[in-house]
């Protein structure tokens, strides 16, 4: 293990990661993806901790990847799910927290529907005096760090695979596409991304990338004066010497010479909302397929948080062709960068 | 641990405990909550043997406690829940019990919604002469007697942290407020108050708190002879030296000079039953606040089993009052109550 | 452990299965069997392995036996529950397995309601070159290989219980009764037992056992060559020398003599497809009384793969009776053999 010092307490938001930690990260997430390919892919650092997934909003995918890195920490964990909880019993949010909290919970992975709630339940932590970690696991449109920290390991170990850190990006063009308006891994990834000093260029329709959305991200990020907004001709923002974030309504001018695409899930229910003509519609201006993808780096390579609409996000055989596709790597990732997050939160305590 | 010898195979009411019996429970639920604030909260005496939580009726709170409980005496642990189960293929609650005693479980931790199912495995068990025990975790208005050990173990550690015991509840005047008619809760700790030697007042209104049903503890009680009941205004019942149960409709004679005040979830579904008016009538008399708390003694403290309904059963500031609330406590006395209870039961047949 | 070599990577079907490697699941399990009369009842075996269990159908009973047998050998468990999963968010099973597999799952459990799944998942990994195993924990209306070396195991150990094997059964008489047509572990069992020599008797109403359906048996059989169909006067098929399969339409000829007697459980379903006539008159026709239990050899046994509708398969009396009712015997073997199914597929890419 890295031997840098951590001193964050819970991981909520990446809006104000300092580049050492996101290496502290990666560097932790490198070491644990080499214990994973040992023959015991198990170590003894968080015995005896308890981890509580407190899914608020119910996910099998981000649930087993958490719980599985916590065993291979040799935590124990606790799963609790709304459906089955005592919520219909109208406990509020924080007192079902600070029961866990009583029970022994030493770190609390927290998904709910609504933003801000892990915030909330780590505030309510601090207040009491207590050491127990929040992470955020997802909050409603808000962040889900995990996912764009695996999203950042994916994409450095590929390009320094004993090394992974920040500086790897400057200069990479990264094109995230789909719904961004909705999407919390598209803001965490944001954030993360500008951070390492690549371009990021947003793509979707206006429906799901209004203008008013990149201002509310001037604004609420802390590193606003790093980065200058837009560039695409349907934006009226002019170019600037130090921009690092565009934003498009066509997707061709993001996958310009881009050395990757992160696609985005797009939730059917946008389409009740009328947000969107079609599926069919959605997958000819905005889906990815081979023949789009020609206009980016010939080494280009494509993400996806999961689970994947075929057809829809990406063409069916693209995203089954290891040429391009790193979605499978991602999944991986995700295993290494939680055991990281529970480590780096949990071996403080320990 | 304790060395003193442990008989009992079941734990199923606490309608029959000895005094030694509640002391042994106090003094290795002390022994864990030792354990509990190491560095590795975990010890291997359960290693190898299985825990089965069955719980026909779902709940969050104590399934997870009991899990945790069971996971820091090692022992494997299987979650049964009612809803994803065979159950619904038509199969009976003995054969569901036989089929987890067949795949090897050693200890059963059994909820259910009907008074007597606990009793009905564990009868089971012992006709078929196999050495598993039963562990009752609430069934229907019957009992809950982890519940109510936790409950005497979180006021006897605040009394003598190191050697809690029952004695130390001798001549303290306990309130139980609420719902006590629908209670398994309440029924649990009566029995361990009374063997206590404490004086228990059970204050609610007459739909929640019918005098049949002092009749029926005295005539259910194996120890009747050690107590009279009621001396409320609204009771005839006479007063008599050795009396330790009082029943009362107000409930300040209740709260008169009390030493620990425990209030029980008020069930919603008693509303639409026609037994309460309202929720916030409900509050306005048998709800706790802090001026009727200045009836009680000066350092009080209030009890309640969880979830709570907050602004109901107490209001919403006294509950997060550490100086008066034992909420959270209770919680973590859970688990060291279920450690001691898992221990007893497990380590004889280790 | 047995020495044996195992080659096979995943366990799919008992149509192909050699004696060779039924005697070294028996064997294997026969150890595992001693292992549970241990004090301690787990070995270190597949320590750091992960077994998912991907329930597309749920079965509590099925996946608890699984995941006792997996926390036996110390794999670590993930429980996928369709109910509770992204499947409903429209990702694929293979995408769904492709997750877990990216995880670091090394063994998928997998149920399903349509047959071919986990053929189809084990082909997708096979295609993608990694070394997870795959095993049908009972797919469709195809196979459920462990619940037919389960039963294997039951009676192979009754006979000879430290050297179980499959020529302990050659020239046994065991009536398979119920519904054979919609019964993947009537399909498993009859792999195994015709391999083992003894003789098969099907019995069940014509809708539920069709002439087509040994048509079909003959046709997808590998070893059809071996045994030769029916013999029962309602069918006109021929006796010969080497015949292993009858089919009948009634109970009596089937019973007349049998060593073993498998009932199947009934599917509730299936009255209301018009398959029955009803509950009761089933039960009259092809369920297993005292009475009719005077037919077979005086020390026959009765088996049931669970969970029963008792009364309807089996009388309620006769269910309970350990002098004939293997049931109990079966679930314990079904832990047995699944920590053996597990180690001889785990212990390989350990």
């Amino acid at each position: 293990m890295p031997t840098t010092t951590w001193n964050r307490h819970h991981i909520l938001s990446l809006a104000d990661f300092t580049t050492a930690e996101y290496d502290t990260v990666l560097q932790t997430a490198a070491s644990f993806q080499e214990v994973l390919s040992r023959r015991t892919k198990k170590v003894p650092t968080l015995q005896g901790q308890v981890v509580a997934n407190l899914f608020f909003e119910p996910s099998t995918r981000t649930r087993s990847s958490f719980e599985i890195a916590a065993k291979r920490l040799s935590a124990d964990t606790l799963n609790f799910a709304a459906a089955t909880s005592s919520m219909t019993k109208g406990e509020t949010i924080l007192d079902t927290a600070k029961t866990y909290l009583a029970m022994g919970t030493d770190i609390m992975v927290v998904r709910h529907r609504e933003a801000g709630v892990p915030n909330a339940i780590a505030a309510e932590m601090d207040r009491l005096g207590v050491r127990v970690s929040v992470l955020n696991a997802g909050d409603g449109q808000h962040e889900h760090p995990s996912q764009a920290l695996l999203d950042l390991f994916t994409i450095c170990t590929l390009i320094d695979p004993d090394h992974p850190r920040l500086e790897l990006l400057k200069g990479k063009k990264i094109a995230i596409v789909g719904d961004v308006l909705h999407s919390r891994v598209a803001r965490s990834n944001i954030w993360s991304l500008i951070a390492s000093g690549a371009e990021v260029h947003l793509a979707a329709p206006p429906t799901l990338l209004p203008k008013l959305f990149a201002e509310f991200i001037l604004e609420s990020g802390v590193r606003s004066q790093d980065f200058v907004i837009s560039s695409s001709p349907s934006f009226p923002t002019p170019h600037s010497p130090n921009q690092q974030l565009f934003l498009h309504w066509q997707l061709e001018p993001a996958l310009q010479n881009a050395d990757f695409v992160m696609t985005l899930r797009l939730q059917k229910e946008r389409m009740t909302a009328h947000l969107l003509p079609s599926l069919r519609e959605y997958h000819q201006l905005f889906g990815i397929t081979r023949t789009k993808l020609q206009l980016c780096k010939p080494n280009v390579k494509i993400l996806h948080p999961g689970p994947v609409n075929r057809g829809v996000e990406i063409s069916s055989e693209l995203m089954d062709d290891p040429e391009f596709s790193l979605i499978q790597s991602q999944v991986t990732s995700g295993v290494a960068i939680r055991m990281a997050l529970l480590y780096l939160l949990g071996s403080g305590k320990a």
